[in-house]
């Protein structure tokens, strides 16, 4: 479980060569909206006039009103759904960012994060450039401006050139849509087809809504131009060896989704049953942290036999504005999430099963609950390695030091949860599933090796620009 | 699964005696919120002044703002969340409904329904009486100002003598809380304490919200006037055999709540066990309709020995305002809603379980999905028997003519859902569970046989005031 | 200067036989906007069903999207914009008032204020009866509701034979718009065409919007029935002298407006040359209050021959809402509304006109802002007499004790508001102007002299429903 | 007077060294409020952080929380209110436009139009430069980050020596304010001072509003930076004969302001005597168009004799939003904004003055309803000659094809007004009067000679982002 919605990442959709484009996008975005509740936006295009409309809240609350995507008119849109990271939110950061240059205009939707943005950013400032929001995607944008190639998949491929790090893209360039992603293909990214439209998507459940046929995956280093002639690749990349990000596994993909071209659902599984079989527990029940751990605790219990039960209710209806109250009620924070069924858990020795722990505050507060519900045992198991350094690809983390596996041992973080067994999956464990053999994995957030050289002023800044903004 | 939204009750809730009343009776609201999202609303007092504060949407929409809640001062608060019955929604119907009588300040919230509010209405309009909503719970306030007793409990008293059906009541009086319960107990009503305070509410999981332990519930007949003094009951109606809505434990209360003194997800668990053993099926999977059918998923799950499976995702994030998209996405509808997950049902003859078909045409489109999705068979089982009489004590469904169950026998309703086999829970099946034993329960939605007499032009009068409002 | 914004009146409009009717109506109150910005609402209707819409806010906002405009079908529709009173604001009082009763459904919009409404609603609770609003247009519901008469319109016969005090009412009694008006005549009431249909507003200015033509006042004591039979008026009260609001010509109502029979414009001018007559100054120039003291200002400059200049500039954007800085500026509740023009006020003596002075709190202020300016000498000169005593009839003003000429003696006042000399206008010269000889006036404010009895509870039913409600 | 909404420019404020300078801000912005209503801004700071807030909507709207006000901390504040161009507003424009930059963070708000625009962007994203809005202030910041200078007043100076046209700028620097007016003048901007704060500010009436004290002009060609050191003034530009914008005394400014260090009521007030010299005409009375042509009224009855009338009402209560209804109502859109008043007009020759003429459209409805109201004769004057070219610096016109003084001559637009004369100001006329004398003003829109070359493609570029976006 992440805690304190510092969490989710973003969703990309993009779609070419269909009827409204701007309302199957709408769709598209609506199905990956557990990828980012804070701001959604659609830039639409029909060859001669592009289209925007972007906002804070989720997407059915940005478009309110049928009025609001009818204006979004013509065959190519793409959206974007934005995370939530702090409290405060800024509407300036919504994408997708729409700019003039020499060319026209150009849009871009962009999930993932560039290792280079810093250096690239001041050196672009330098020679006098301004930076109007705090996303790196806007470097992706300055870079595509400056290239001197003639054409707009050229201009787009010499940036990319230019960046390091995380990126999966979809550009509207008025008349293509242009889909990237880099040569370690940290983020997925979909390829699909509804009739004679073309689809990318961050995920294939966008695909299922609108009914969409899952293609193939954006590859891994491919830039696709997606236009009146056709889809037609560029492979412009040094290869590299692949680093998919393995944490859409554990956590961020819904399970009825594609990735990397295997059923979320059943790696999740997967994983679940190998921790049974790494951190077995004698325990009466087995219960799942939901929704996110459900697949997983389903796996553990088919491996281990210990009965699956629901032991936790949560909360659907949490919106983005919750009222403190004033008056302290002890745990309210986990209290608003979550209930602890009393007679499933009363008298039991339980295992609780979580697909990560990141601070573990959340956690402990979980545990006080199940305890104060009756149960007689709480035995912790995670169906993800400790995590023990922050993410530079486009995971929300906090940082090293609020990792709560960052410093302490496993035994302390047992300690400090107040449970009477913690086990964690291991990182062969969780890389030997058969399924995953064939594939090559992004495992820096447990083990602190990252496929690609960081910046020490990574991330930084993002801070620099202290600014409250909301428009 | 009930279907199109037309489902959910109301939930009530009120408190007496604790420090900012207001905002536990906001907290108790959030998690009664599966109970109603059309709108809701609280009222408040301090001895001297009575708050109001109520309007369309989510807990959390109504009161969007820490300003609000802080308006709403004093130690005594009820509050209730409404549910949505048609499309049009007015305002003029949130409650509580507060008005102004002889005794000063009255505020109600209502959940259930009057069996002989049309006959009473009619006789209090020839009396010169004017109704200001289309709520039958306003005719409850014109009893009570129209008594001639002395004192507000003994006007209650007066008023509910005469009134027939279901009310699970809160009254605030400006000085007393006063909960009541109609003698044949039709909707839930509990009783909790939170340190010095007594609370009251529909179902316990808003009690744990707010760290209030559950004592009792208030009985069917009961008359708990809670004030300065201390609780004080009466119990003035004739004895009658108790009819507790057997719904509830079905499909409308939450797994972690305790309904009639026993735990829902217990109950509903025995119901999937009860359908195993009743409508046992040769097949690979089970999986839910979720979140309703979770529980008695797993019980027929764990009677059966077939494998559980999530085979549908839910997606939380539908808000009560969904663009329709212009072109037709066939069954749009259903896919909204939810999503299959295909590496688990592909190839798979697969059971899913549901908690009731009301008129089966979402259903209808489910199973399709499945089949796409690559279900070899799809077997349907019903954790409760075939719905054939509208509810007339508060639980909001379809008219007899559009319930598939009313006209159609189970194998006619086999061959419209296009399943391989159909199998309903049977009524004496729902009702041998042990845990069941000593209750009586209204089960007229499954009978047609009701506990009350339901006059001819029941249900009528709401549909006189033919007015499309909105505040 | 009427202050603080606790004055304005209401403002009612009714239209029959006009295809849309709610949308001219909407155009109606939008011209009807000055007598009331606190709320606003429409109640149509087709002959078979009844629509409602009403909000908060001025008309622009309540009526915000064409689509609300559009569900309001029919041909018949009335409307209300209310005034605010003090700050909290109560949805629940917003009119029109709609309401099921025997004979089906009846909604009502008035202007004026009932002057035996305590023991009415006292009576009515005795009885039994329930109010949901502290609006005493309630209770001409309830005695409607009541009535033992056969059709609707004897009932609203029988009902005003009931009340005292002021009203001028339009009903929408689904297939007929009824207009009445108190015996006294208090408020106005014009009637109008538009080709076939009929129209009834506050004010003509609320015709001239929709191209509608003035025919005549709806009279005093006349309720007038407007159906598919035509217009069919009846005089059930007993004559009694007339009592027109000699306000509305001083303040209230447009100068573009005829009230009474007699244009506001020339009326208001004609008190401020009979101002300058009884109260000459000898200063260099005369400026008005704006905007509602323009007319009479230029009226005084005239007769005087003092050179009429702009000295104020009114600053027309001010909302409802308006942040209250924390720091403090100086009278800022003045700058606010008004800015001095400095180069017109220098070294002036300076004589402004307002047309009344209520507590003379912001005239003060007023002051001090135009000697800042420069002017030299300030004389003030107010077009109606000092109001000493309260309205009952319709026209919100405070308290007697805060009245500032109920206690203080003219040269007090001049002392209070430190001007140079203050001159008011006298009740005879007010009443003296030719056009004004053949109509009798309530001028109760300016002599204390009620033309009808005052119950001693008056308006203490208002504050008994001691409730901050917002819906 | 000028049709259409299409007419009004910015206003821009800006303060150092007052505590809560955001609200400061806010009251200044209320104060400048007709200078365009289109959306408003603050960006604040303390030295540390930048605080921005922005949105579309009138200061009231934008600003509709005293929690907003709260959050933008700190002594230094600048503010931007923005005009409505056509009926497409897109948020992306709303100013102060804040960006980062190599130096930090940068903020500017503008009041005024660059006529090199859209070579300077041409050229800029030639190197590759992105723009992110469609407002010409952009590309000031672009230059200034691209100056090669250390310090960020000197960047600013080597910015603006770039730019041609007209410019009234403040920029917030983080630790310095700073105001900028280019070598003509243009466009207003006073200097003023709250005890120890600086304040500059597009006009004084926003000084008055929060008690400060008027010093003098920000001079042509004066770059003003304000900070801790106190002021320190650099004059960077050629020197050049001012063109002060006649047409803020005209019609844009408020009456109490002073601009260009004049009394803008007393200029207005030459205007309209100056007009009465020129076109003198034998008629009974003259009314004004109100609000902007009241005080050429006043003059132009002074000069002639003709008594003074209030003769139309305005309608102040129009907001963004007036929903158009579907039947046709003659000449709504004049009736929405003005009604005669009959009592005043009827059998009257009347004179009608007005600011200005640009389309002619409203004008010729508006003097139907004159006649319709009774008026014998019209006669039209207008206190400024024929319109005959657009702007180019900062006040928003439209094209030469749709002024009708482009293409008519007096007679002809005469006929087209249907009045029965017509007189325009002469252009000597407009200059002659004795206070105008020393100063040198822009007369470009009426005598088609622009002071600045003006580039071929002025304007283009605008449109060239076919953009409706919305934030």
């Amino acid at each position: 479980m992440i805690e304190n919605l510092i969490h989710e990442e973003c969703g990309v959709f993009g779609i070419y060569g269909a009827k409204k484009a701007a309302e199957l996008t709408y769709l598209g975005l609506y199905a990956l909206q557990h990828r980012g509740q804070e701001g959604a936006g659609i830039v639409s295009s029909n060859g001669e006039r592009i289209y925007q409309h972007k906002g804070l809240g989720e997407v059915n609350e940005v478009f309110s009103h049928k009025e609001i995507l009818s204006k979004l008119r013509g065959d190519l849109a793409i959206g974007h759904n934005r995370y939530s990271t702090t409290g405060v939110s800024s509407s300036v950061n919504v994408q997708p960012l729409l700019i003039t240059y020499k060319k026209g205009n150009l849009a871009v939707a962009h999930n993932g994060n560039l290792t280079n943005s810093y250096s690239l950013r001041v050196a672009m400032e330098k020679e006098g450039s301004i930076f109007q929001t705090t996303s790196d995607s806007e470097i992706i944008l300055h870079l595509i401006a400056r290239s001197k190639k003639d054409k707009v998949e050229q201009m787009i491929e010499n940036a990319l050139l230019k960046v390091k790090g995380a990126f999966s893209l979809v550009f509207n360039t008025m008349d293509s849509l242009v889909a990237a992603r880099d040569p370690y293909g940290f983020r997925p990214l979909a390829l699909g087809r509804l009739k004679n439209a073309w689809v990318v998507a961050s995920e294939t459940c966008a695909f299922d809504i609108i009914g969409a046929k899952y293609e193939r995956d954006v590859q891994p280093g491919e830039i696709a131009v997606i236009s009146q002639k056709g889809i037609k690749s560029y492979f412009p990349f040094k290869s590299v060896q692949h680093a998919f990000c393995i944490f859409e596994f554990i956590y961020f993909a819904r399970p009825d989704s594609i990735i990397y071209g295997e059923n979320v659902d059943k790696i999740r599984r997967g994983l679940g049953r190998q921790l049974a079989k790494e951190k077995p527990c004698d325990a009466d029940i087995v219960i799942s942290v939901p929704d996110s751990s459900n697949t997983a605790t389903l796996g553990y219990s088919e491996e281990s036999g210990i009965k699956y039960e629901v032991g936790l209710i949560r909360n659907h209806y949490i919106g983005r504005t919750f009222i403190e109250p004033e008056q302290t009620i002890r745990d309210l924070d986990a209290r608003i999430k979550f209930n602890p069924v009393r007679g499933v858990l009363k008298d039991k020795r339980v295992v609780i099963v979580d697909d990560s722990i990141v601070r573990g505050t959340t956690s402990r507060k979980l545990i006080k609950m199940l305890r104060n519900a009756g149960a007689k045992e709480v035995h912790f198991r995670v169906s993800s390695p400790p995590i023990i350094s922050p993410c530079f690809y486009g995971i929300d983390m906090p940082t090293k030091e609020e990792l709560v596996a960052s410093s302490k041992s496993v035994d302390q973080i047992r300690k400090y949860l107040e449970v009477n067994s913690l086990g964690y999956l291991s990182i062969d464990g969780m890389l030997s599933m058969h399924s995953l053999g064939g594939r090559n994995f992004c495992v820096a957030c447990f083990s602190g090796k990252y496929p690609t050289r960081i910046e020490s002023n990574a991330g930084k800044f993002v801070l620099e620009k202290k600014c409250c903004g909301q428009l």
